[in-house]
């Protein structure tokens, strides 16, 4: 299988690795806009070779997309304007509706399957790659009926290859349900970097950050270049995920002011339950093909 | 040296295990009002024997106290009121001012050194102790200059065993500093935690929760009965970290609704600093005896 990745970034290099550690990539070609990482993914083995955006995209099996969503609202039509009838695009961006709906009436919309899979660190660039960053982890596949049934079964087989389970959703609940599980967290992240750092001396956070502060503020060591863009496409449903959380975190604040401790109590109560829920206590939160069928639209 | 450790939850349970690994500690007393976390940290072994509060304290040479703070200040007179003169007292404590104000006019006060590790995870209890969760972390010893230098040296002597370093401030000050780096994440986390709650289905987020959900999540899982005191006893300084995290958020949002992007990007170009400051990138926050001089107030 001949797959073209656009993007070795953190996403498109791990990628790489684990699709020919899996032998379902038999040959891949990287194409970046960045000479330097280009080079980079080169010497580090990620690619077997290195093509133009135009060269890259001809005679391929499947085409990965892992670039910043901005740039890639600004390629994809054209990609699909020049591929073979029979090769798979598939991207890696975390929106989903400025993006499907820009080629929702291109010719080859059948060849395109939107995927998000939910994996990633606050690190980026070629050098960031990592074996298995997706394994165990799952990828939700965008309005599944717009692509075509093969392209679909494509992906599908790709990303089980990496170990991932797959959700499927329609573009605009993923990006509801990202905004607040993805996109909002970011965000969060962001806020408490600046906002402590207006008020505390840098060597005083350096000397006093220990592990709980380190794990609430890592996700503002994220780029600007890859995450700026994505507020932007999804900029109405982060706001309600910002509106939502300020809401609760002045709630918080006002309990703590008026000492109603009872009601604090409750909220710290309230909060903790985040715990059986991420380690899927309730057994019927075990992933099973019923529970799919029902929550998502398949 | 005999060491009694009142509270064997994660605290006084890791510190066992490191005690006595070292050989610092030859003997270890346990003291817990919980009979079960008493009776789990005598089979796992982290203490020799179990003691009633009256019968732990007399005749030992170090008594640790690591227990909420609620608690802590309704017995650490008492302990003060009883111990021999050769005897240190440590507390663990994550808040200082209300602690230290309560034994100030104490007969015994030179023999308590305030203490605040920098160092714990989002588990509680015996079992949730861990060997050599304090090293390359950092102390706060709070006021050194009201505790006798024969109890300060030993103090330090122990978080030097550790593998911990030493930082000094006045109680005042650490409460300001830890409620910025420790107390408003957990109060960011727990509201976090609810806001994702009041919007998403919990199969959503189990199925969603990726890698970064999860990092800025975690301290949301914090029990209730550690956690409450500590915003109590420090409400003044979390709630003004609240309303500087909540004006950041509000910033930024209202950036983002309003299509600011120049300055949307700055605040993310901003928050990205937290890597190089979280890394000690630059060469002045090198740890050296020259910066804990300057910096804080030994």
């Amino acid at each position: 299988m001949r797959i073209t990745i656009i993007g070795l970034g953190l996403i498109g290099g791990s990628l790489a690795m684990d699709l020919r550690k899996s032998k379902f990539a038999t040959e891949l070609i990287g194409v970046d806009s960045s000479e330097k990482h280009a080079d980079q993914a080169l010497k580090i083995g990620l690619v077997d070779r290195i093509e133009s955006l135009e060269k890259g995209v001809e005679n391929t099996d499947i085409i990965i997309i892992a670039i910043p969503v901005d740039k890639e609202v600004a390629i994809l039509a054209q990609i699909l304007d020049t591929i073979n009838n029979n090769t798979t695009v598939i991207d890696m961006s975390s929106t989903k509706r400025v993006i499907t709906e820009s080629v929702r009436n291109h010719l080859k919309r059948k060849n395109f399957v939107p995927a998000h899979p939910m994996s990633g660190t606050e690190n980026s660039g070629p050098t960031a790659a990592l074996e298995g960053l997706f394994k165990g982890k799952i990828t939700i596949l965008c309005d599944h009926e717009d692509s075509g049934s093969q392209h679909l079964a494509m992906a599908e087989k790709m990303f089980q290859v990496l170990g991932m389970d797959i959700a499927y959703m329609t573009a605009d609940e993923q990006d509801h349900s990202t905004a607040f599980v993805s996109h909002l967290p970011h965000a969060a992240a962001y806020a408490l970097a600046n906002a402590v750092q207006s008020k505390e001396d840098r060597s005083i956070i350096f000397d006093l950050a220990s592990g709980g502060f380190n794990s609430t503020v890592r996700l503002a060591k994220s780029s600007s270049t890859m995450w700026h863009p994505i507020f932007q496409q999804n900029r109405n449903y982060v706001v309600e995920s910002l509106d939502v959380y300020i809401k609760h975190l002045q709630e918080f604040r006002d309990c703590l002011y008026n000492e109603q401790d009872d009601k604090l109590h409750d909220l710290i109560v309230s909060a903790n339950k985040i715990r059986g829920i991420l380690e899927g206590e309730n057994p019927h939160f075990v992933k099973n093909e019923e529970k799919i069928v029902k929550l998502y639209t398949k």
